[in-house]
């Protein structure tokens, strides 16, 4: 019974862990997609959604099923509890894709403008939080789920710097207030896409550690 | 043992709906400071929050709890799976109330502006959707839960709505933008809360129907 579970709890952590990979990749579009403009690669991510979607709903279903068959208890409880809901937030941070990916297409059908925001630097960093809070969960290391922590304060400077860039475009050019606002919004989205990236490491944390971190208190 | 277990359920479902007072008074606490623009009450909203964020932790051990030593299955077990859900929506429902006390701390700091945005029906709908999700958990109640659903795009509405005119009163005053960003992401925070009371509708109509509906299959 028991070799039987740990063999159970293994395909979940692949399936959460191919589910990982996927949002990922699209993650890792949609930001390509904000450095090219590309409407295509824009378009790709928002009607590809759905596998995103019905990967996250087969993953739920099969720990429920885990849950019912073997009864897990203790640490094997709280790991699929985890899996749960960091399914929930993989799911989330490929919608934040899907966002970014309109605000593109948005942004591609209004005439260009002579002001830019570098997001290059934002992006990277909030794939490497997913990346990472992905590969704390692999190896279930403190130390890496401590660094998706940092660099998500990094995350919320840039954006509070796009935010008074951008603020003062507007001054300047309140004609394209419409553009700018859709170019702003990316910030936001970049900065959400990352706290689901957060939350993912902070619940590696509380299974390591086993205790509540998540409301600050650390 | 089916008694005792029956037992514990009851207690979750009151725990978790005490919880959902305490975000309900919290919410209308910020929907009332945006009408009022009362930085004292949007202060409150800000330093209570961790009453929440406690309460959630203690639910979700609770939930962790009774699936450790009553093991339910079936229906019991998809229950606890949607309180664990459901706990984190309110949490988060909590933070969006945050996060609409700052806005408005952030604009009573400013100059006042001639340009108003009534945002009274947008939090009134927002509320509404809020209790409505609640009530459908605890009637289990079909029609309120999709009610919740019908509501999630009437908000949508207000909100772009909101965006619409915000946007024209930047290119009007773009020397007032920070004002108006910070009243234009009222509507953001208002949509993203009506946005978690759709999620726990769909949880109660997924406990209900034992279908997956979360995705837009219905």
């Amino acid at each position: 019974m028991a070799v039987h579970l740990q063999r159970e709890l293994d395909k979940l952590k692949k399936r959460i862990l191919s589910l990982g990979a996927l949002v990922e990749e699209r993650v890792h579009m949609a930001t390509r997609a904000i450095e090219t403009r590309d409407i295509d690669l824009a378009t790709q991510v928002i009607k590809s959604d759905h596998e995103i979607d019905e990967m996250e709903v087969e993953v739920e279903e099969e720990c429920l099923k885990v849950l019912a068959l073997h009864q897990p208890v203790a640490i094997d409880l709280r790991f699929i509890a985890a899996v749960i809901k960091i399914n929930n937030e993989l799911e989330r941070i490929g919608d934040q894709a899907v966002n970014i990916a309109q605000r593109i297409i948005n942004i591609g059908q209004r005439d260009p403008i002579d002001f830019y925001f570098d997001y290059s630097i934002m992006a990277e960093k909030a794939e490497a939080m997913l990346r990472k809070s992905l590969d704390s969960l692999v190896t279930l290391d403190l130390d890496i789920a401590f660094n998706v922590l940092t660099l998500d304060d990094e995350v919320d400077e840039i954006k509070d710097d796009a935010y008074d860039k951008i603020k003062a475009a507007i001054s300047q050019r309140p004609e394209r207030v419409g553009y700018l606002i859709n170019l702003f919004l990316i910030s936001r989205h970049l900065e959400r896409l990352a706290d689901h990236s957060t939350n993912i490491a902070e619940e590696v944390i509380y299974l390591i550690e086993g205790e509540i971190i998540r409301h600050g208190n650390y």
